[in-house]
């Protein structure tokens, strides 16, 4: 038995590169709107929504640079 | 007699790991939506109302990073 | 003769538990709104707007997420 | 002859308390708007209109709480 | 030879006081702006719509509110 | 054989000056539309979209805004 783990891959903030760092900020972005709609149907019809508006994908940008900024602070920006 | 807790579940910032910092800043979101909006009726038309609108998820998602970095920066990051 | 606090309940952002920050953040997050239009009647109406107002209701707790980062921060998050 | 102090009153981000600090975030909140529209005749108009619009007045709360993190860090949250 | 600077004047984020702090906010926002929208005549336009539009001032106070609390970590909150 | 960095050019959030800096945080934050909307053409009638619309421009300022915060704490603000 195992918990299962839906909202944050692997379940660590800690990433080997910022590369890294920004694919967890979009996924965990993600999970949240997945764990908020968990209808595939629904989902996948709003992204067609949100990728064709330039306001939406502003927001999008928006709430991926808030999940980067603690992911960051996290591997404390990869200095070294 | 104990004072009812509401707003914080177990009334600590303190997670085991990320998943579940993550499960609290989706559980402290939603009790600030209960606390404006006590009716419950109200706030499951109203959630009907947000989880199928793509600008709304994204304003989700922004919430739930804000509550997050929080709960991130109160553990340390998970790092150890 | 004492000043008037009408902007930070007590002064003070110190609190004994995340519980009580969190009613901290909302009250100084009214306060501003109270500040920002005086007039009861108004805010009475202008409540009823925004709480049975999805989007609104999530800019709420946007507002409240923010000023309880600030709050979580001035007590070391309780970590102790 | 003396720079004229437009933007932060007396030049400083510390005060003495949290109810001044949050004075502060207003008044350099509305500073802003003044430096960006300023005719007070406009400024004055457009006061009304979000100071009765739930939405707006929301925003404002949002402009305050940010403004308000940054003074409250310089002060060290007032902590002694 | 030199390398034209064209979104951080004088290429520091290190201002003497809170009052230069809130200025280089304010330009290094506009520059951002410029830089999306290089062309003058469209920028004027669009500065007059946000110039007298309530909710579009607000978010100018959000934006230059981000800008300096970055500014204001990098000098220390101007403390001494 | 190499692996793609797509979200955070030269994989570093390290530059050597705040107007780099800045330069990075607005290809970063391209970069994750792009993610979003992989077909280019999209991508450009929404940039002229949002380059021509005043609070759309506010929104990528705010964007930015974000973005850098965490490229100038990774950084420690250029200060020496």
């Amino acid at each position: 038995m195992f918990m299962t783990v839906a909202l944050v891959p692997e379940n660590t903030l800690i990433t080997a590169t910022p590369e890294e760092g920004r694919k967890l900020a979009m996924k965990m972005a993600r999970l949240i709107i997945k764990a908020t709609q968990p209808d595939e149907t629904v989902r996948n019809r709003l992204r067609d929504v949100y990728a064709n508006d330039a306001q939406m994908l502003l927001q999008v940008g928006q709430v991926v640079a808030t999940e980067f900024a603690t992911i960051a602070a996290a591997n404390n920006y990869w200095r070294n």
